[in-house]
């Protein structure tokens, strides 16, 4: 792996901009925790001062939490408020804001009523677009991903042909991403067959593949906890040309919202892009999801390419390009890349051709 | 499956007891959905009143619903919170008691700012022992995961031996599961030998085995949504006298609590089983967890087998019974089974023999 990550001190430097002295973020989303100490861990907690980082962790992690997120001090607790009750009061803290959507209303009283004197503050978006944007040593470990999930998908291509059931194609392809290097499925490995492709997110299941379906792959890997997105539609056997048509369209969807894609245009100027083309072709009511979402840590995180979504994408951003049409009861065609966003455009990270292809 | 479930009715029945008419519950958590409704996907929420119940789903999730959840009301929203607002309103509720370990603090400011007039009561404990206690469809579930997980590690034993990495023992065993029918593992399969057997929940990795090492095993599988949890500990090659030791004292620390549990024994008596055994051993200070915990609909849930835990066991509770001594840097030894408590006794669900084994 060339690439490096951005230093986890700088990525805390940025996110503790503005902290008073008496003042520290609390975090419990092992996502965020992960990328600004490098702990990959659960249930920690972490704060961060002005000057200070603080990992608090039960007593199953402590060797780990040393070894790992060598720049923090780490702290046992057995009950977690105690914990960081303890290390409020070695700072002498007046002010704790924490992420309100990743502490539970439960855990929240009980913070309040032990951290009596000092202010808890809800934040509803304490990272803003600072996980969006990528380093380049995560971009590269996004791209492995994507590349250690395409070649499991090649591997797999010879078993989506009729008698074979969407639960095996989906198991086999799983099996082999992890025999690999994957650490394991990005999400629950979409193989949706028939009629069961006109549903955005069908569960694979017993329905053997038959001449003439659509059957859509929704798949990604992770690799050193950075995941991958990818959809591949393949038609098996045979196709109609009306299957061939909409196959063109959402192709020709996905590509121009790629191609409007670069640092400084709004997501929701991507969305448009693909969402107009298929409105004017009468398909907009059968696109019936957002074009895309935020890959890196997670799955889905910011930003959101959709309706009324005027943030701005930035360089480093990456991003699932996905558009899709859905004929209840017929069948569907979604195709989707993930890309990383540059100045004049962008990389696409998923190697997998999206070519009409007939299995 | 000839074992019944206990309809959902009866279920929701026992949850509404004492409700009154402008009263409702709310419910974030998938499995307690599950549990009372049928209903299987994600991101759902559900409204409990006194003699009515109206499940909210999103647009993806309505057909679903309402072929899962029959005795329900299926709303859908475009927003949880209007959603709740909505059924609220239809209800003329003046009072939701809702699941604070369940609500995020975000969502649980949402719901405030809009369900105005109505007072929001936080409940740390909705269910009790509801879920704790199975029905005769449940434990069947539960004793078939187990069954599949089982035969899945008969069939990977000959992969325990000097050369092979506890990744690739890990992957293969839960590829076997899910070819026999398991929807999944029931949680990342634990394979850790050597030294990492030492660490209570090692993550299994690069390490090859080796002559002379115990290989601690802890996996489950997942079967009509319900869980197995079995850990078997198998020495490689050669075994050293203490290591023989260790492990005859943890199955007799096992076999203690087991003999312990039936319906009306507290869950600190069967932990005292095993604890005060080991104790009087001299290995207190090597087990370092409970002694085990409910096991489900999900793999840790109600109640836990542990220190000053006074609750007492009931008929139909389905629990793991799994001490273990560790000696860092060295190894450590866990012998785990899932039983379901009888009035007079337990059945042990776990089929694997616990007897020391050399591979």
């Amino acid at each position: 792996m060339g690439a490096d990550f951005l230093p986890h001190g700088e990525r805390v430097g940025r996110l503790r901009f503005g902290l008073d002295e008496k003042e520290a973020l609390l975090l419990f989303h092992a996502q965020n925790i992960r990328y600004l100490t490098g702990f990959t861990g659960d249930d920690a907690a972490l704060l961060v001062g002005p000057d200070w980082l603080t990992l608090l962790v039960d007593g199953r992690y402590v060797t780990q939490a040393r070894d790992e997120a060598a720049a923090a001090e780490v702290l046992e607790f057995r009950n977690r408020a105690e914990g960081i009750l303890t290390a409020a009061r070695q700072r002498s803290l007046e002010r704790i804001r924490f992420e309100s959507p990743c502490i539970c209303v439960e855990e929240h009283l009980r913070l309040r009523e032990r951290l009596v004197g000092i202010a808890l503050e809800p934040e509803a978006d304490l990272f803003g677009a600072l996980r969006a944007v990528k380093d380049a040593g995560e971009i590269e470990r996004i791209r492995q991903a994507a590349r250690i999930a395409a070649e499991a998908l090649a591997a797999v291509r010879p078993l989506i042909r009729p008698g074979v059931r969407e639960a095996e194609i989906a198991l086999e392809l799983e099996y082999r991403m992890r025999l690999s290097g994957a650490e394991q499925a990005a999400f629950e490995t979409i193989v949706a067959s028939g009629p069961h492709s006109a549903l955005p997110h069908a569960r694979p299941g017993k329905r053997v593949i038959a001449e003439g379906d659509f059957v859509k792959v929704d798949y990604g890997a992770v690799f050193e906890g950075y995941h991958s997105d990818e959809t591949c539609t393949f038609a098996v056997g045979r196709a109609t040309d009306r299957q061939r048509e909409v196959y063109r369209l959402v192709r020709e969807a996905h590509d121009r919202a790629i191609g409007v894609i670069r640092a400084g245009v709004s997501c929701a100027e991507v969305d448009r892009a693909a969402r107009s083309f298929l409105a004017a072709q009468g398909l907009g009511d059968h696109f019936s999801h957002g074009t895309g979402h935020g890959v890196g840590l997670e799955v889905h995180e910011a930003p959101r390419l959709a309706v009324g979504r005027e943030e701005r994408l930035a360089a480093g951003m990456v991003v699932s390009v996905e558009p899709g049409v859905y004929l209840p009861g017929l069948w569907g065609v979604r195709i989707e890349d993930t890309v990383a966003v540059t100045e004049g455009g962008c990389d696409i990270l998923t190697p997998t051709a999206k070519d009409f292809t007939l299995l």
